[in-house]
């Protein structure tokens, strides 16, 4: 962290704001300019924050030359990582690093023979996971709020009768209890900085699919990330899913960009939701392959075997059809890339 | 609502939607045009979601005529809501109609002195309302956390002393039995769609000052609203404070209309947070008095006796001298507007 | 500005990286810390682009501490600008400094009849300005374009009929022609970064009403500001009319922050457009009260005797009637901030 | 266009409403419900706004069903346009279906070695035409603005050189008189809306390649190529290049949606930026392969052969090396989307 002091500082005051920040912990080296102090601060800089400093009377500008996110940060830990889940049917599946993981589902588990249907379809087609929603975030209080644990019991015997492991949305820390036989933990955008939340899933040891608020800046995420890492579960997938900005033809505008630099700055995997990122079936296919070609580790697609009656997304969900022709050109795209479906 | 078919829908298709759409408890008129048909909902369409019914193919285009929200909405409730909060001095104090509430106090308690100082401060200068955060919600794992429960018991001690009653963030919901002696429950930008607390909230009996979350339009926040209002605690207090634009000079960027928009949809109370709103101190007084002239019930602002080592948001807290000295025009602002502080 | 250089750079290579800045015309002063060199820049550094040198293998960030405009900086300039402008009727206006200044009138010119009739109702109502547009950006080929030239001879009609200055939008540089007459040329937001139009103003003696471009910074507005005083021409109004955010209840939105950010970083002029920041008639009362009440020192407002049946913006106009009683309240509010309306 | 009145209409009212309406050039079908009444207009609704529209004090809501764009619809031009364009080696050059035409070279035309150098590398790689910025726009107006004349001169002596047609900026209309050997005019972000200019274009007989506003909405896009299609040139190129959001990491959001969105409704070739839209060296490969991948018809890359110390954009600016590298995916890339580089 540099700090630039602002030019009338005298010696004394700036010995003084020094000797407060080295209190805090950090070892500071002052730099005098002919015009300017220059102070850096060598150490564990990460409990400072630039806006707080910038209040100090003294200091005229912070600049953070240390990324604030430590146990989430390629620098030190330069090798990808990989989240290995054992499925019901014995067989490991991993989530990073060579692998392109597709997960596919409905959005929310309306019936047995909805998610039974759907759980074959995405299996046939090639998915890894089974997606299944079961408590839903809903903007209106009258709208579907989902099927609550009579529905976890049907995604779980989706599991169990194809195999594929699962990934369900968890809404607060006591569905934790019922959430024992659920594969992958997702994180919705609206609880990404439900920091209690986090720090709570640090301590359990399921991996987490944390996906990024949708005014959240990618730095965000990566702190959101690391409360969950700071806890001891270091299992967490990052998700792009798009961002909310003043376009309006699609949902939200998916931030491609967002993968490449997620994977130059941590070693965490990035999958993409190309379903809420675009919010319209018709754009899925284009935005999932744009995914795979920007270097993401894998896909979160929803699927539905009937998505104009679907309770919920229905305008952003796939046909097991879709889905299949869709599964065959993404593993042409995940070839060009070196890694296997 | 009303549901414009496309063109080529046959006679028997759209009756067949039609029907579906009575099935779900609205009346639906089918109004034919030369080229095109269209269908109007009568009833209550707060259940149906424009996106989920485009999905359809047999559907052009939706238009919601009605607004998402019932109980918030100044259509059913055309007198302005007034929420009376009782103080340890023995005072009642309104909030909303006629009323200018300015609620001040620290972002953090950090020690009784300050938090008692402070108290004092901004008694004197004519605050109604002591706030001081002790769960806080920050970005950084390695952050201040807030002082927890014995914060709690500070802010409590100060409230007893000046006779303010006290507003104060909570973050999960397990947290409401230490806030028996809050006046005012605090949910903030983050937990504005944390939708399983709002319903909870809606069960307890305190009035919620509701922020805006910082990628929310003024619709969400009055369906957030609605969430608590749906469990039977009508006492929600909205509160505009800055959204995420691409502006940087300025933390958030004030959204000032939404003052007069929430005031026209809505019977509840709307006050603004100008010190997250903008994150600058130099900027508060200034957007304080514009929000007092855009018709806001009332302001919450961030005073501190020390901004410069406060342990959070240093860089937009008043002094309690400028924090005075802004009390003084508020005053004349509030005056012009008919209100009383 | 200040330049943090990387950790591994030996000694030559700053030293070679520090001569080629300072053959650039500034002057390096190196100081070494113990991981981290840093460069101060002393002297006119708003030729460098912050960009630029981070794309340098040696350079880990850059802070500018200087702001990158200079005739339009209130640092060079402390005083208020005040801009005069005398009316036909011999009445010498000013703009900026002790004056709120409300510039009122139609979006279009229309016709002989709406012109006078508008121009002698905001005449009545208290306003010094008239606005009308003649040449109009219309996102639409197919939309009404202004009446050009034959609208402008109308506008100048009432011009000399009320004794109002008039202030009319200019889209491209060879129109200065036919504008000998205008007292104060607007400049859109679309043509806020038109830097050949900007630079052609720059040699003309007129003041400019600069629009703030609804994506552009209050920085970057700053720039286009000195764009034109660096030609020469230092009459520069400043006016900010909305951003385009993800909030969709008002045309733009209104950034009222801007207003006092932009009167401290500068010494122009600062005026508000409510009718376009909000594009609501029911929002401009508010808005117009709370522009006054941030220290704007002007408002442009449009006013229209039949809305409805206007050719363009009929949503966002008052009727004469509306804005002579707003009118009334702004001048009690001037009154608050010491300004004369 | 669908119009919703409210509901308390007369019958009379509505007639008269209809009227005013048919004097504008569509025909009129009023649909009757019990509680609303909805007018379906038929006919050309283009030169109708709905704001304009629901400024009105009988109407409720207004829904465009028609887009408002003509010639850019692919409702009316279902094939797609393809843009057929000879070099001056006599090799003629398609953009559009079937088609992936990669455009690249500096941003400025600094010296004569320098574009000739960059044109036989980008040449050599594969590219089919080569940009260099003569016209700068400049936030700043102490930046180098670019070389002018001369620079042009340098730009058509590596064509010539290289047999590479050539595209290049053009800022305003006079300067058509000297871009006669240009093959492709660029039209930047900042003049996406300036309509005199694309008027004008209208009216020359070159291909445009038309970039998106960094505000500006696909359908706005779409109008500005409206505007030149108007005026009798329909050879445009549409180029997305980033929109301007919260988020900092990239200099723009590159919008990957967009490219699908807009190869949906219009028969026009789509183009993406990658080096604008990320502004940073690092992401562009992976920005570049996406937007094949997501059915782009080209791309505009920077290349420059000294990027550290180029004039404008080093920081986004590929070697030669990287791009030579990144061509030979990208033509796997276009292979599985079945375009010829």
């Amino acid at each position: 962290m540099i700090i630039a002091m602002k030019q009338h500082c005298s010696e004394e005051e700036i010995r003084g704001f020094a000797a407060s920040l080295e209190q805090r912990g950090v070892t500071v080296h002052v730099s005098r300019g002919v015009n300017q102090t220059v102070l850096g601060l060598v150490g564990d800089s990460s409990g400072f924050e630039s806006e707080s400093l910038e209040a100090h009377h003294l200091v005229e500008k912070v600049v953070r030359v240390q990324e604030p996110f430590k146990r989430a940060n390629r620098l030190f830990h330069p090798e990808d990582t990989r989240i290995v889940i054992a499925g019901p049917d014995g067989i490991s599946r991993s989530i990073g690093e060579g692998t392109l993981t597709v997960i596919a589902g409905p959005c929310s588990v309306e019936s047995r023979e909805q998610i039974t249907a759907i759980a074959r379809d995405v299996k046939a087609a090639g998915a890894g996971f089974l997606r299944g929603g079961v408590f839903k975030p809903r903007t209106s209080p009258y709208a579907f709020q989902g099927m609550g644990c009579e529905g976890l019991d049907l995604l779980l015997a989706a599991k169990n009768e194809t195999g594929l492991p699962v990934v369900s949305e968890l809404m607060e820390i006591h569905q934790l209890e019922v959430f024992d036989e659920v594969d992958v933990i997702q994180i919705g955008a609206r609880n990404m900085q439900n920091f209690n939340l986090l720090r709570e899933l640090g301590r359990c040891g399921k991996p987490i699919l944390l996906k990024r608020g949708l005014a959240s800046t990618v730095t965000e995420l990566l702190m959101a990330a690391e409360y969950i890492m700071a806890g001891g579960n270091e299992r967490v997938i990052l998700c792009e899913r798009g961002i909310r900005t003043f376009e309006t033809f699609s949902r939200n505008t998916m931030d491609i960009a967002a993968v490449p630099y997620l994977k130059q700055k941590s070693h965490l995997p990035v999958i993409v939701d190309p379903s809420h990122a675009t919010g319209r079936a018709c754009l899925v296919p284009a935005a999932s392959k744009a995914a795979v070609a920007a270097g993401a580790d894998g896909l979160i697609i929803e699927v539905h075997n009937d998505p104009e009656n679907a309770l919920s997304d229905g305008e952003q969900s796939l046909t097991p059809e879709i889905f299949a022709s869709l599964m065959g050109e993404i593993r042409n795209y995940a070839g060009l890339e070196h890694k296997t479906l």
